[in-house]
């Protein structure tokens, strides 16, 4: 028998760092929403997604690059200067199709680089609305995987724990897991799998965001398979895998 | 309606930071093991624990203190240099009846110290031989609480957010908690209170223990009330408050 390959889930960034992130695949997950946000872009076909830390670089971008779109959030409103948010119902294929989006957020593009910077082996994004697509892949690869959260400004949050509980769920079998952090995430997701929908009004970001409106977009974020493609980081890009 | 005070879990050291600790009660929880012998030694009436970081201060204190012990471990083992261990069993009324314990672990006296250096307001410890003198304390001060998880090398664990969530479930009318760690810390202690013993198996501490032996040991640390005091930190000892 083969031995299996690893995997082990980070509930914050500000835990990354305990992990051996070298030949790893790291997940990115910020359910609410970037990561959301970017299957369903790229689902609409969005030709790439530039996932970039800072506001600024996020501005230079968009007046350098032709057809492109500026969009970001920080604490879940949109910046000024740049031209969309961090909602996936404002990228339908009629409007983003073929174009590229330049997105920053508080939590996830951040990760996202964190992972990089600390010498990952790739980078994929996921969400409910990829769900499928990206446990397909993991279970192909043969690779140790980090299911990276992306938290709430490095506190731990519930959403994010709920996808890695998901993604286990479906993937254990292919993989060595010791680690009490992956078991208490596949719990709570086995837990309350038929009833995120009424979950999610527990969370603290749920609170955060009904403040702007965004039932709809929470609800649809945590909807299984909506946008199932899969998002891979190469030079820069996210573009589907 | 008075405000009532707040109550957050951080799960691991490397999260402490992002918690406001002025005015608050820390809540030390290093239930395998540093907590339980805590609390075992001074319910066999140790005078008190001198917890410190290292093993040189430790070693300094045994040498100056009358009626002294040094014990510690580091990755689960007896340090060299030091008398005993960290095993609750070491310390019975017999042998540590109205001796000074001067004490460094691996993770919770480590995070003792953290919380100190923040500037918390007050600083007990808790594991389930000691849950009621906990909670019973927390609900007639009326402060904020930290509920704050040693963890493992800053690996979040399961045996002490099972604690954790303990505490929540017996304390939260007295509290405003809006936090998803604390939310999924009690969840989990729901659902597993009542097969503690089975469920540590699964625990990544359980392996790293079992191999010394000390499963006897992990299952006397989630024994509810077995030592049932409150230890309190009071110019540098911990003693029953």
């Amino acid at each position: 028998m083969n031995k299996k390959p690893t995997l082990f889930t980070s509930l914050s960034p500000a835990l990354l760092h305990l992990f051996d992130l070298t030949d790893s695949i790291v997940v990115i997950i910020d359910v609410f929403r970037a990561t959301s946000t970017i299957a369903t872009a790229l689902y609409n076909g969005a030709a790439r997604v530039i996932p970039v830390s800072g506001v600024d670089e996020c501005k230079k971008l968009g007046n350098e690059l032709a057809g492109c779109i500026t969009a970001g959030e920080r604490e879940g409103k949109v910046i000024e200067g740049l031209q969309y948010g961090n909602s996936p119902a404002e990228y339908p294929r009629e409007f983003i199709q073929g174009k590229t989006l330049v997105l920053t957020t508080t939590n996830g593009t951040r990760l996202l680089h964190m992972a990089l910077e600390k010498g990952c082996s790739e980078v994929i994004t996921g969400s409910f609305p990829n769900l499928s697509a990206v446990c397909d892949y993991l279970m192909n690869q043969e690779k140790n995987i980090i299911l990276g959260c992306s938290a709430w400004k490095d506190k731990v949050n519930l959403e994010d724990t709920l996808f890695a509980g998901a993604v286990i769920n479906r993937v254990k079998e292919h993989f060595t897991i010791h680690d009490d952090s992956s078991l208490m995430a596949e719990e709570m997701y086995m837990l309350h799998k038929d009833n995120l929908s009424e979950l999610i009004q527990h969370t603290t970001h749920w609170h955060r965001l009904a403040a702007y409106g965004l039932h709809k977009d929470l609800h649809y974020c945590i909807s299984i398979d909506v946008a199932n493609v899969l998002p891979v980081y190469k030079n820069g890009n996210l573009v589907i895998g």
